[in-house]
């Protein structure tokens, strides 16, 4: 058996993506991913899966040049790699713009990001060339199958006239019964019994409408509302003092620790977070402050699976409770984001995962949500396999991009709809 | 390749340790461990070693039973194992003695102490099963060789006449002088280049006056002086008063969060510790407070080498520094002590180890300190192969007591020399 990386291939990719409305604007009609291969000695191929936008792809491709000739099994040193690839123009500053709605925007976070789809592909190289599940090489599944949350958007029927876009049968959700339409689609779909609100697009009063028509509908069921951190303090409290006694937690209802730990002083719902602790270094502030309850880590920005098996233990040492966030990603992530999961105890609330949202994808088969569940694979590696015709295609879609969808913008996006359209102020209510 | 655990055998021995002193007492002539073997379907076997005394035998005994039919490579399972195995006695009040000087003595730091004895078993196997040396299976080695601290101890020439025991010939340490003596020998053997003496067995002036002559013997060298919490506050603070530019840390000065918070927000000499951060419960209030700047991780009490490395990440994450506590072990021990290190970012301090003192090895051969380092061992599993005839006669030796050896009990042994001789109270001094 030899573990020797003898290539790495990137392909970036456009994979479709529904008229979702979030705080800064719309999803695209098309979002970039990058798809990350590592091959062995033996021809064992393994896939990761990570942020595509341009700033990622070109700290990829130096790091990727540096696997060549490192074991796949070297997965501590893929953080080593990571200080030796230079990205001189963002360590000026230490600051860059990673983009969307996930916290702190710093080079190191860049870096994680990237590494992260290297140590996945790592990883699923390394379970196939030794026959055992990325949960064993995680120290094992503790539980079967993982539970994912029911994603729900305010979202348009379709894509603005005139913009080339895939199409979606979800139809529009706008206000509380569409929202409850979705979340019904939702349930019938995949089974999902617990429900998060994308927030922060329409005035509190209206969000706190449609999750009380939510918990009408559902009755008992866990249900999340997330506004990204566009509310103050006071507009916090408010929604926390009339929705408390039907969510399980509310999802970064304000911007930054302090903001966190103000409101989380002043009312008895648990506060969830992937803006305000997204990094290893803001941990210590948030948790002396008791400014979050719930970490929702993601795979992705934090480093990696065995990353977030550090994070989980970090949250489990510190009485805070952990489960996932979620960004668009493909079926390589969700089984990664599975494998991780499985092998974490006390994960006490159901993981988010856009992948409902993705008709498309890489896989030669999707995964498949039973009861809001996904099966956890035992098969070796990663357990999915790739449709190399199908990455071709979403590959091609990327190369003939001249509309600037390589990077990932919802303000443009909106700016489609209502020109003048500008990333609203935080506090927005 | 069948990972199936199908024979687990525990074998519990008495090993020969010299007469070393500290504050509850002296080293008997012969202390208890227990090694742990797992066998797999293909016959492939791994080895760990935990403590040995009666309750931990008593634990894994049930333990054992229970991992037949596991995987080898369910590592996360043995949590679960634990928890399912009745320790019914010790459960009702939740506290147990665990003997010696390791912290706080809980049922389930017991349970854990017996985990980490399967779990690098486990690793061992897995890693002779899959070809990778056990580092591989923690994410590869960060470093080739992992760097280790002279462990000085004041001690007798020889356990007291009429005694059974070995003999060994490192004479004795009694004064600063004997310290100093023994510390060059250790250097002259190891090639070590910093010096942990282990204090509070005289009064205060006569180890500060120990450890100066260390400083003036070994100019520039790191030192430490760990008294096993036998000190007041006051006293900690004036040892570190008058031992500040040469100390490395000071380690345990006093015992409790409370006293070594205090001692910690009056000096500037960083305070290490092995007893008041010793389970992931302690941590949080302890960096809460600014009690520890180095928590000195023992794979044998924290539950095997993945919580080692968690343990690790949570103190990077807390800016706390991190290095390794030894208690008497053997070569199997310091084999996985080895692996773990190697795979640990930032170990910024030599590890402890008492392997020097240990004449006595189930090895065919000894692991080698050069220059005061071990080197990580690429092969398969542990790296250490284990001489069953050794293994044997040490057992039989364990068999053959009837003299209470087999319950490590350090003021026992001072009671033979010291009539009357009851472990002191807390602060000593």
């Amino acid at each position: 058996m030899n573990l020797t990386i003898t290539d790495v291939r990137l392909t970036p990719i456009l994979v479709a993506d529904p008229p979702l409305l979030n705080t800064q604007g719309v999803h695209q009609p098309y979002t970039p991913r990058l798809i990350v291969e590592v091959e062995t000695a033996d021809a064992v191929v393994g896939f990761g899966e990570t942020y595509g936008d341009t700033k990622y792809l070109e700290l990829a491709r130096p790091f990727a040049e540096k696997l060549i000739g490192r074991q796949v099994s070297d997965l501590n040193g893929l953080f080593a790699v990571a200080d030796e690839v230079a990205v001189a123009e963002t360590r000026v500053s230490g600051q860059v713009d990673v983009g969307g709605l996930r916290g702190v925007q710093t080079a190191d976070k860049l870096r994680l990001s990237v590494v992260s789809g290297f140590e996945v592909a790592c990883l699923d190289a390394l379970g196939k060339a030794l026959g055992l599940p990325v949960h064993a090489l995680l120290g094992g599944k503790v539980r079967d199958a993982v539970e994912y949350s029911a994603y729900l958007f305010y979202k348009w029927a379709g894509h603005p006239a005139g913009v080339a876009a895939e199409k979606d049968d979800w139809g529009a959700a706008l206000d509380p019964a569409g929202v409850v339409a979705q979340a019904r689609l939702f349930k019938e779909r995949y089974g999902f019994t617990s429900f998060k609100l994308k927030g922060g697009v329409f005035p509190p009063d209206e969000e706190i409408a449609a999750v009380r028509a939510l918990a009408e509908a559902f009755p008992g069921h866990p249900l999340r509302l997330d506004p990204n951190g566009a509310w103050s303090v006071a507009t916090s409290l408010r929604v926390a003092e009339e929705l408390g006694d039907v969510l399980e937690y509310l999802e970064d209802p304000a911007l930054g620790t302090s903001a966190m730990a103000e409101v989380a002083a002043g009312t008895g719902v648990p506060l969830a977070t992937n803006m305000c602790v997204t990094t290893f270094a803001e941990i210590a502030e948030a948790f002396g402050k008791g400014a979050v309850q719930v970490v929702l880590s993601d795979h992705h920005y934090w480093g990696g699976l065995r990353n977030t098996q550090q994070l989980a233990a970090i949250c489990r040492t510190f009485g805070v409770g952990v489960s996932m966030h979620s960004n668009t990603h493909l079926g390589i992530s969700l089984a990664a984001m599975t494998q991780v999961a499985a092998t974490v105890p006390g994960l006490h609330h159901a993981c988010d995962s856009h992948y409902p949202w993705q008709s498309e994808d890489v896989l030669t088969e999707r995964l498949v949500f039973e009861g809001g569940k996904v099966a956890v694979s035992d098969a070796p590696g990663l357990g999915v396999e790739v449709d190399r015709e199908r990455l071709r295609a979403l590959h091609q879609r990327w190369a003939d991009d001249d509309g600037g969808l390589r990077e990932r913008d919802d303000a443009a996006a909106m700016r489609v709809a209502e020109p003048g359209w500008v990333t609203p102020g935080v506090p927005r209510w």
